[in-house]
């Protein structure tokens, strides 16, 4: 059967649980709900499965959930948003990770660009693509979003530029707009002349120079906007 | 003489000075322009007023500055754009001033809210604003803004609301748009049902719940990138 399409509400905590059937916490929930945010036996909340579908819960102050909804799904929103972004220094994806998670983003994925500083060996890019995970459901359940984003393993400029509807940020762009949902974030340093001579629409975000991670929250804060119908697509389709 | 109306250029370094008729370097800016950004005698600069005007310079290897063009006016955006957030913890605003600062941002200011968190006496509350006015002056170099934004007083949520355009910031809000340029972001807590409660426009930024931070950010991208004829206006000027 399927659910009936609903967001969660914003006011009780969401959290993630393997399954809506028997919903259960695992321990650092069960420690965040307790302790943290001071919940007690009765106070309801949402239970997710982070693929868009959740259901209200009743907290017993165990790990194990009271059911006291039905499932519902939340809408998948259309297009779905890509946000690429060169790989950069210090924490400075985990920031960018955290704040395209509660802007909506649908996709986040770091490639290596030309003038990329970061030079990680696979063990590295592994655990570092893991952490980002990690920091996407924290800020995925503070947002009150059922569907994770999906943290995609480190990619290259060729492959995230090839994708249909990408587009690259560039000072001076155009427009963006919904048929331009997959955005490429250049490095501290810049795209290099080859990057930045690929055939390929050009988007801009502001009349500024932006530091990459900057960047990287604006253009996902404007295409989900357009999205949302907050603010209006001035793209031209035929441009691209 | 008035000024030719023309933006800095992206590619050379921005640095602030007192005056553009004798352009000279500070020692923290002499500091980063010699050893971090390792400029050589020769190269070329922009030397801004921190209030609009700016003029090509070139750089000595001294704090001297030899002038290399005329002086020209950044043009003023309109309108301007006010992000008012409620007061923080920790080190939030100075994250939420450097992106604004990049984005466009023209005034900022903090106010006490019914939830927030942080009490500040008078003195510390002047630390923190000179300490951001910091902030925004070293992000207004690196995003290449002649024009520093002004970091106001700490002030009240009754003074900000009453000010002309300005918008409440809540889920659910109507679009945002450029006669509601003065937008308002609550704390952590949310808006207290006094504030919730008071007759003003109400605007929204995105689908999901927004760390406050967040909030301003995105505040400052759209309605900049809306100014920017990047992204339609989608507001009614009736409905305020």
């Amino acid at each position: 059967m399927s659910a009936a399409s609903r967001r969660p509400p914003f006011g009780p905590p969401l959290v993630f649980v393997a399954t809506l059937d028997r919903p259960a916490l695992n321990d650092a929930d069960a420690h965040h709900l307790g302790r943290v945010l001071r919940l007690r036996a009765g106070d309801v909340l949402t239970a997710a499965d982070g693929a868009g579908r959740w259901r209200e819960c009743t907290y017993r102050a165990t790990a194990q959930l009271e059911i006291s909804g039905e499932v519902f799904e939340e809408p998948m929103p259309e297009p779905p948003i890509t946000i690429a972004f060169a790989l950069t220094k210090a924490d400075k994806p985990e920031l960018v990770v955290q704040k395209l998670t509660e802007l909506g983003v649908d996709r986040v994925v770091a490639f290596r660009a030309a003038r990329s500083i970061v030079l990680w060996d696979e063990a590295k890019a592994a655990r570092n693509v893991e952490r980002w995970r990690s920091v996407a459901r924290e800020a995925a359940m503070q947002s009150r979003r059922s569907r994770l984003p999906i943290i995609e393993p480190i990619s290259t400029f060729a492959e995230v530029a090839g994708r249909p509807g990408a587009a690259l940020s560039v000072a001076g762009g155009a427009p963006p707009g919904l048929h331009l949902p997959t955005v490429l974030v250049g490095p501290e340093g810049g795209w290099s002349p080859e990057e930045d001579a690929t055939p390929m629409p050009r988007v801009a975000f502001g009349d500024h120079v932006l530091r990459a991670e900057t960047a990287a929250i604006t253009a996902c804060s404007v295409v989900a906007a357009i999205r949302s119908r907050l603010a209006g697509d001035l793209s031209h389709p035929d441009a691209s």
